[in-house]
């Protein structure tokens, strides 16, 4: 994998600290799960103290898109400059040890540190909100009803830029000790994947449902 | 769904404000969401700003415990007293309406807010140590070799009351704008399922793998 832009940068709060084998700063691999996750985690802190929602994100270059209600409460608070934290993990596994004590999951994570500034140059806006759509079904966008000029203005969208962060991933089977390994239990690791059932019509329907819908790990 | 406990508490900062009637404080709701999420979603806010991180969780009645590592930046900023919000998300499916504007997600999630505890009591750190390794697969606490004193010793395992938060929930199709119906193209919604893959053994193997692992959507 390839990225045209910088590997991320370390910080004191983004350098991955515990299982440092597990961390990199790797941009292309960032890239990866941004682009293959459907949700983000994002916090903030507010003077209610920290909060975290789940949110739809998308990936634009080295930017981050989140959108949303102007009136929601977390954006807003982002918007005024608000410290933001946003996490995006995929699981992969489970991972059954001898020992209690070293089981474990399989991940990708990547965490990103900055401030959002909101998008309000129109064509990075309908560029944004499309990603958005996009990262849903790709080519979407293309096909649906365009946002017109009021809903966009009715839609908050943020920007992060991916520049400070880290990945986090764990593969593979359990790390037992030696003398564990005769202990009479089945051990390994058990893949985890996300599929689509069937899609569900909605009224009359008009043609056929997206061949392709996100890009799901397994 | 029935919990012996109170609904969860609607505080300033846990209201649900968005979207008002897909929020609830329905504990017996919320738990089935946290029993059937594999992942939590952790924030809290240190001298550096926000920080939310992936990790393994599980519910005992009115508790939902965590655990890492001692030196683990955010565990010991949460048992210093640091203010905590967990969110457990949950994705069920995708929402494609017939307007950019409309598309959607449905979900499940749940937004805990609070002060964790360090949990010192040898007996429940015992007790929420299985329940840790039971939340991956019912049982699995029975047939792994048990932490020992100097593994429990290694672990910081975190308590925070279920109390005060919210669930929030999207089910269903599109909501498109009456206008928008005749726009030719497929609307509808398409469910996500986490499946399980084929159990990869490690080393020699013993027995079978688990019959049940964890407790998964579709």
């Amino acid at each position: 994998m390839d990225s045209p832009f910088a590997p991320l940068l370390a910080t004191d709060r983004s350098r991955v600290r515990r299982k440092r084998e597990r961390g990199s700063v790797d941009r292309a691999l960032a890239e990866s799960i941004l682009d293959e996750a459907l949700v983000a985690h994002v916090a903030t802190v507010t003077d209610r103290g920290p909060v975290v929602l789940p949110m739809a994100h998308a990936r634009v270059g080295d930017r981050l898109y989140v959108h949303g209600s102007p009136a929601n409460h977390l954006l807003r608070a982002l918007a005024a400059g608000a410290p933001a934290c946003v996490t995006v993990t995929i699981l992969d596994g489970l991972v059954l040890a001898r020992s209690a004590f070293h089981h474990s999951m399989n991940y990708r994570s990547v965490v990103l540190f900055g401030t959002m500034q909101t998008v309000v140059d129109v064509d990075e806006k309908r560029a944004a909100s499309a990603a958005l759509v996009d990262h849903l079904a790709p080519g979407r966008s293309a096909e649906a009803r365009p946002p017109t000029d009021a809903e966009l203005d009715a839609t908050s969208v943020l920007r992060l830029p991916i520049a400070e962060g880290a990945v986090k991933v764990r593969t593979g089977g359990p790390i037992d000790d030696e003398a564990d390994l005769t202990w009479p239990v089945w051990a390994g690791h058990v893949p985890l994947t996300t599929a689509f059932g069937a899609p569900v019509p909605d009224g009359d329907g008009h043609g056929a449902p997206p061949a392709r819908l996100g890009t799901l790990s397994g």
